[in-house]
């Protein structure tokens, strides 16, 4: 079974590259299943239901979120009822949406699970011990287990790739939009990355407008956010998941 | 003329994977030039004098730090003397040490400078007017010039990167300890990586023991770091440099 | 001689206390000088136009700003012509507005320097440095020197405090709006308290609405901050100036 | 009933004012139960069982900590037997040391609840779902109940006093070592006080060296703490409890 995981998909830039080279892509790559961060696909920050559906309609099976969740206020009228949207497990019990979703895939049940990192982020609910209860839960409901961790510190992904290796299929970082090398299987058969990377705006600092951030560093003072739209990469890794749920094979990859 | 540069040495793993590997990467790349970000050199935080003389004896021509670089308090005791050391440039006027270090390769001159972002990290001089007043001041000096940008944010070092895009030779990234996929020639000739990575403990989180940053991560309970000394990974970048200066080629070194 | 500095005036409530009291309170400590902090005057955060003339018609004399000074998108058109507002002195060279304002009282000059803290706060320029080099330019143009030390850290106000006692005549905090109870005059003469807090509504979370507040500390989802309206507090300090420019006495007022 | 509440007891400084005067105070203000805040008793930073012992014989009946509770390695090897230290609540489940101590006095009972605030400190466990928690299990256990919220920021500090106006006896703020002036009934009952200040050094930074701390700001770099020994000051709140258990006066003290 082959597994595809987009990086967060930025704005109008992102949505076009997911519209014109998924299918291909999936093709290409006997890819069974297709999971994608969609923090970012409404104009940078958050999403709404028409890009969540039109995601869905693109060919991805199911999307993750992120600290940009709640950025569109409109995301509380239709997190409950969106079957395939995942938004970070470790906010606060009662938060609106799904901490995890089941997807059936050949005959295989596989989780998508999403956590927020804490370190230099908002301080929410400890993921360490979230996803220890969210395992303890879901049990034998799933043999495939995917985590997307959208995190900023190298060391706090790290650290969770190896408190879950042996005991999940991947680990699969987010948040930082920059893609990293370092793809690999641990010792006890978990696949992971720090960071997937984006899908979006090439020549832009983190899919938002060059000059607009460089003149932001420099005075101190506020600008409005303005995303780029100009060409466009791919960032992704493709998972081969073997008949023990373990992954025999991850790679990334970057379309310009 | 090329360049190897290599990022961030941790403790006795990092220095002994360059001891054995050096001269050898050296002669196979035709390597012209070897800088190597020493900060977690010593025991996994700063620099001695003994660990500087050593990792120059094994090849290495110009050494530079990051937010670690006072870590070991007998660095104030030898870094105005090392020809070959540079400290980050934006700490304050009046800081020891050297912002930026001139040597000649080739017969041509290359300036190396250090700095250290401020996105969730120390507030110190703003990099980008630091940078821009030290051009001026190096001016016709050197006909290369590498900046080692040792910052935590990708917004930051990415923004870093377009802003010197065409001024620089190379804007290379280190701190996060784990090595970027996004290393390009930017459209105005300046090399760019986000992060080069670290040359240390491979099975380690940042080079530091996993299961006390686990047990740190999960207890909010202070705990005494310690090295990883298992196999370790050395990450580089070689770089190529034209008759004019500008990078023709960046290639990433992963060597496990 | 005798100066009333107010705490960050807060939105309507704030506003109004002023309209209603300043006056009264003027004639009762016989006030030669009026300064007030503004950051938050319009509806919480910022300041406008209409809102700046306001309060100087009220009876203030110079108006301070704070880490909030560009929350309200028209401060640029007006700040460069306010000849009586006053914003954070370190942010960078070029910023719009006035670093520090000169006024004449009874045959005293007296300047008013506005500064942020950078602990828990922006990174922009040290305020140690920044104050060092604009007490040098001053110099003899005004006997009475009133700082606004705007910043979140007690250690970094109080530090501040030391670090001027002797050379300017008070150094005053603002921005928790809470009024801390340690006025005093240091040994060397300097008047000085860590906050003088907030002239606004009084059953609130520092001015904002307290269940709106006390929701997202529990839920860790963004929310529209809303100004509370109903009745207030206002926070000031009287400080009783000798013909040495020193001060002799410094009060808290705190009128419910 | 009276109850005295003693702030951050700071190094030698303070452990002295505290010998010499504690018993005077308690009999002028006919004390029935004394607490202290002891987090920075040892040295400045965390507590020593010699320490601790030392305290209580000097009259303190139940000595609360905060985010330095953890700085002295031999916590450890006696939190666990110490019946009248109360470390904070909201570190994670398994924590050494107890989240609550309850006392009884005059025939009344009484809890002493100790936490700390998330915003600019360690993100540990919720500290609003945490005493929500606490206030089930307690119950009827206990008729007063005393909590020293020790936390930075006032927005977090008067949030929980709203947040539990009514419900318990007293919300006192610990941590940033200056007493605040705002020490009021809350409508519903509830004392409350952002901090209630340090007893230590009055001529300091917080308790350490002032020179110490500027030339930290100044430079950047790394310098050892050393607590001040000079003249102290002794920060406190007396509350006066009805026979309802709520506060019918709050008094600052503020010893110099
Ligand atoms: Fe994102
Ligand atoms: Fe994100
Ligand atoms: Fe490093
Ligand atoms: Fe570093
Ligand atoms: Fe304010
Ligand atoms: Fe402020
Ligand atoms: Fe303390
Ligand atoms: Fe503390």
């Amino acid at each position: 079974m082959v597994i595809l995981f987009i990086g967060d998909i930025f704005g109008r830039t992102g949505r076009n590259l997911i519209k014109e080279n998924l299918s291909r892509i999936k093709e290409e790559n006997s890819v069974d299943l297709i999971i994608a961060n969609g923090e970012n696909s409404a104009g940078g920050v958050g999403i709404t239901k028409e890009i969540y559906e039109d995601l869905l309609s693109y060919g991805i099976d199911v999307i993750t979120l992120g600290n940009h969740a709640w950025a569109q206020k409109k995301i509380f009228d239709f997190i409950d009822d969106a079957d395939r949207l995942v938004r970070p497990a470790n906010y606060p019990q009662g938060t609106p949406g799904k901490p995890y979703v089941i997807v059936e895939v050949n005959g295989r049940k596989a989780v998508i699970i999403n956590m927020c990192g804490r370190v230099f982020m908002d301080c929410i609910e400890c993921p360490f011990k979230t996803i220890e209860s969210l395992l303890s839960e879901i049990g034998d409901n799933a043999e495939i287990k995917i985590l997307d961790f959208h995190a900023e510190a190298t060391s706090e992904k790290i650290a969770m790739g190896w408190f879950l290796d042996g005991r999940i299929t991947a680990v699969l970082g987010t948040h930082t939009h920059v893609q990293t090398a370092d793809e690999r299987i641990l010792p006890k058969g978990t696949g992971y990355i720090t960071d997937v990377g984006m899908t979006g705006p090439l020549n832009s600092v983190l899919g938002v407008k060059k000059d607009i951030i460089i003149k932001k560093f420099i005075s101190s003072l506020p600008g409005r956010f303005e995303a780029e739209e100009d060409s466009g990469q791919m960032n992704a890794v493709l998972l081969r998941i073997d008949e023990n749920n373990h992954v025999s094979h991850i790679k990334r990859l970057n379309l310009v």
